[in-house]
């Protein structure tokens, strides 16, 4: 086993399975992002993981991520010199030295990327992130749940081209940056949530490239990966089925639209639907709420249980949909108000999980 | 006759006058950025008009002007601050003290707005712009001709968001900034190829701001001032008649569209159409080009010589369709394929109105 301090080349299998399954189908399909981490392990050596706690509270963290729709990312690549071209900007801007990168979402490939950009960088990885899972937009993030402001953000497109924003609320924050990420052609490298080391320390998801590590082992070294992965995460078995409709497009800078799951074996007769903004927000079931944001949502391959993206689900995949409870800080009532289901346009109100199945 | 070196109240009537001349339609509709200029001498007293040549070297030169469709700008206007978060902005972006404001465009409000901004900061207003004239896009400008980089545009809205952008090229730098535009509302207060001063030097075009008031000058001393227009200028009447058609929309950040003018009197049963992007693009009649950029196309009352800002040109105005040649940089080749008709998606060379015209 590596050494936990570290994130070497071994880890990435894992940490690829625990990012798919806490992206909720979001944060980018992770094959592609597992390559680049590989390949910059390679070139560059083992990345350290390091605390908050332990880096120097004026240095600058960098929470990095991509933005977009995944349907776009899934065909258009980083070019590979965003982390350094972020970096060196943000550096220049505020005059402080980066001391680390982080995650801003820890789901899909923006869990894995990072580690090629720390390795990249020659920084360690924060082993946290901004969400402790994936969101679709650029306020979902914990630090706003803190009361942070969010007064710089920062992209770059593989071109070279760079924005820094200082947004007058999140909300403009996640508006703005969409409408750069779309003229960039659909995706963009951000940097959100830019701060010092000590204003982000209680404000981020700490333990999450840790846990997503031991998300992935626990699916790896299961008999039964998806009984594995329910007992690792404490989830529900949502429905054992198939996928026999998506309904999916590209649009404002998202991937939107809804997937049908038609039951199986002992789920024969049952028919849940998936509704999706990038990640899975809601599972209805004969017009019931069933599973909600900020609730996790992940539907998986049956045999594998290796997490199924919204961009790559596709008619006729055998899958099961779990759900299960995400970082306590989204269900306060700030956590709510930022990413329940009302600030989805949903009309309904936040029910856990365990009380709606607690019911069923 | 006031101070040439000084900009007051005063000198408000004639610089309407002439940055609406100079504005080809565009640049925004004068009225509005009168009233802002004038309240604002009134406020801050006198701007003083300086050149870049008396401007310390090391100095932070703010070119500011408005961007978005003047469909737009006529109904949303400037919250009043925009200059001075730019400048903030900058200052502490770049690490240098700004110096001076100038006009990005001295065509249309974008030719008053910034005498409103530099009274507000207490900085003198450089006799000089970017353009000569009113472009639609971010790098139809002097300095790209003069070949420097477009590395540094900021952005910001009425609501306080700040955007910072370094493009890969300066067509990046419109495509990025438009979209900003449009997120930000449909308009933005833009400080665009923000340099030093020494940079700027022989980099813009000098003598603007004089320029744009000896035109509404000679307009106003003029017996007929249609007459004491052309002279001014050395222009050329294409067509004196009424607008029979507009066909207007705003999209994509601009208004984009075409006008009909019926010709009256001596100009019985022509017709001459102009096409626009903000800016008055191209004159035809009977499918030949009369006139085109990157000479200026204006449309003025016939009456008054007042020009018509593309955004308020209606049926049934009595109009004279003028054009004249612009500053020379924009017929070099250089010039030409910056803001050229090919520039603009046409497909015909472009030939100078003198020439034009010296054949009909």
């Amino acid at each position: 086993m590596s050494d936990s301090r570290q994130i070497i080349a071994g880890d990435v299998p894992a940490l690829m399975r625990g990012c798919a399954v806490l992206g909720t189908g979001g944060g980018g399909e992770v094959y592609t992002g597992s390559l680049i981490a590989l390949d910059a392990l390679e070139r560059y050596g083992p990345v350290t993981l390091t605390s908050l706690a332990e880096l120097p509270g004026e240095g600058l963290l960098l929470p990095l991520g991509m933005i977009g729709a995944p349907t776009v990312g899934v065909e258009k690549l980083p070019a590979g010199d965003e982390g350094s071209r972020l970096r060196d900007h943000l550096e220049r801007h505020t005059g402080r030295r980066a001391v680390a990168v982080m995650s801003s979402e820890i789901g899909g490939s923006n869990g894995l990327l990072p580690i090629a950009w720390a390795a990249e960088l020659g920084l360690p990885l924060v082993d946290a992130d901004s969400m402790g899972r994936a969101f679709p937009e650029v306020q979902m993030a914990a630090q706003y749940v803190a009361g942070l402001p969010l007064d710089l953000i920062a992209l770059t497109d593989a071109c070279g081209s760079v924005v820094l924003l200082t947004p007058s609320t999140p909300e403009w924050g996640e508006r703005v940056s969409r409408a750069v990420c779309v003229s960039f052609g659909g995706t963009a490298a951000m940097a959100d949530y830019v701060m010092t080391v000590e204003a982000a320390r209680g404000a981020v998801i700490e333990g999450s490239v840790t846990w997503a590590r031991a998300i992935g082992r626990a699916v790896m070294e299961a008999d039964e990966p998806v009984d594995g992965l329910l007992k690792a995460v404490d989830g529900v078995r949502l429905i054992d089925g198939r996928i026999v409709d998506v309904e999916r497009r590209t649009t404002g800078g998202f991937a939107r639209g809804s997937v049908l799951v038609e039951g199986l074996g002992g789920d024969d007769g049952r028919l849940v639907r998936l509704e999706l903004q990038n990640e899975n927000l809601v599972a209805l079931e004969d017009g019931e709420v069933r599973a909600s944001v900020p609730d996790l949502i992940t539907v998986v391959d049956t045999a594998t249980a290796d997490a199924i993206a919204t961009e790559l689900v596709a008619y006729g995949q055998r899958v099961t949909v779990i759900a299960f409870p995400g970082d306590p800080i989204w269900r306060s009532d700030r956590g709510l108000a930022i990413a329940g289901p009302r600030a989805f346009g949903y009309d309904f109100d936040y029910r856990p999980l365990e009380r709606i199945h607690a019911r069923a």
